[in-house]
């Protein structure tokens, strides 16, 4: 099941680079490297830091999939373009997953619970974050404010439930997809934004 | 062979790296790391993405041809650009057998074919890459679109003699770096270019 | 002592990746991601290349303190841009201490010389390159010349005292720290510059 969605995770995130590609003017060539590294580009960190094998480098289906969706983003650009809200879940899900992943990975391994939660959010972020910078902009992370927070919070309520025994239940997988799509969906229709460090500072100045 | 011919390479490098950091008026320290990157930035990723010990850590050879090479840049600047066609030259070959050293280590590790081409580029094209994104541009890959084609096709064409049993003879280097030399100048003369997302997207919609 | 000093590397750090994300105007969620690059990049990518666990993901004080450093960067600010000579010394220890402990983990892996003050300099260096990477400027290290000498100066001398035995000896870090100190503080009252790569060219020209 979590692989299955993992595929599925690539390949929303394959076609989500693609589009940023296309916006930015790029031949399909760099459309395809973007697209590479916005998919693939958390999970390397991930397994980097882990000091394990790179996951993608053994899995034919991994690199398939970021292919498919790439060409996928091509060939039905203007479409997606009109379906923006049912591929803003589609990456909301994607993003879930790869937190999930993340944080399974890292218990895998036995990491204490801060560092655990850390890697679910490197999961999900690094992709986009290396997409912006290789694109030159400040990466979106840092400027929509409230971007990591479902991570954060998702990521600890999986590891509350792994202590308390319901890891290897299914449900607990769609409480944490769940949580992260009502917040990103919250976030945007109430404009939720995190304070600023300098307004924080002041009140204690 | 293969490891004089890799020498050269990061020699190359080292001089183009300080070429460019001289061209952003940067003090010669700085351009000695902008030539430590570019020479070695590809065969890092390569290594950290195979999940093994990094290449020039632990080889005083290659981390003095980088010296040299950053050396050689500062003392012959005036002179090297009056020679662009010749370093044109001596930079494919570089970059051809980056390549090509990508392509083996990838398939001694046993990886699979799509992979192991991939680890070829990304030997080749990395430590531009990094470069390009610490001097604050979009990376000559993404703007000069043809750029990587003839190293996805050089490491196919490797991979393929290797399957057929070539792999031991000397020729097939040479008849990838002739391919990435005849395909880049090619590229040049005539101005090949890949086409653009947008173009493809419009055909569908 | 080593492991003390380390910790208060790494809290120094994340103040000032804070008080850099804060003159960003970033939020505060922002300001704790930059202070854990700017922390902890540089032992990232030591343990990266010396292909061995992530030191920082097996602890956690050096998380810990990340977060207490980044919060006192909050809590402090006022008070801490009126106090910038005290902060440059205790920023300027952090550096010492990064470096020392790159130089001696590499020694512990039997890497040679060249490499291992290298790795000095990464270690000291990296996460504050990382940190204006993503805030979108070219790297301070490229821009203010003189920055990095005192990594590699410092550096040697500490390799140099381990082959005459000095190593275990206390004082031995405190005479690089002291160099260290001592030279960013003249390079800063003397306006020390390195040549510029152009200028050494035209003397050969």
């Amino acid at each position: 099941m979590l692989t299955l969605l993992d595929h599925i995770g690539v390949f929303v995130f394959a076609i989500s680079g693609m589009l940023t590609a296309a916006d930015r003017n790029l031949d399909i060539l760099g459309g395809y490297i973007i697209a590479f590294i916005t998919a693939l580009g958390g999970g390397t960190l991930r397994d980097l830091l882990l000091n394990v094998d790179i996951a993608w480098m053994g899995s034919v289906v991994q690199v398939s999939m970021v292919v498919a969706g790439g060409t996928f983003g091509i060939l039905f650009r203007s479409f997606l373009k009109k379906l923006r809200r049912t591929f803003f879940i589609f990456d909301t899900i994607g993003l879930a997953i790869f937190t999930i992943i993340g944080v399974q990975k890292g218990m895998a391994y036995e990491h204490f619970g801060l560092t655990v939660i850390f890697l679910g959010m490197i999961s999900a972020t690094f992709g986009g974050l290396t997409r912006d910078v290789l694109c030159n902009e400040i990466p979106l992370i840092f400027r929509k404010e409230i971007y990591a927070i479902p991570f954060l919070t998702s990521g600890s309520i999986y590891l509350l439930g792994d202590y308390l025994g319901y890891a290897s239940h299914l449900w607990m997988l769609w409480v944490c997809i769940l949580i992260i799509i009502l917040f990103r969906t919250f976030a945007v229709v109430f404009s939720w934004e995190l304070p600023l460090i300098r307004e924080i500072s002041k009140w204690n100045s």
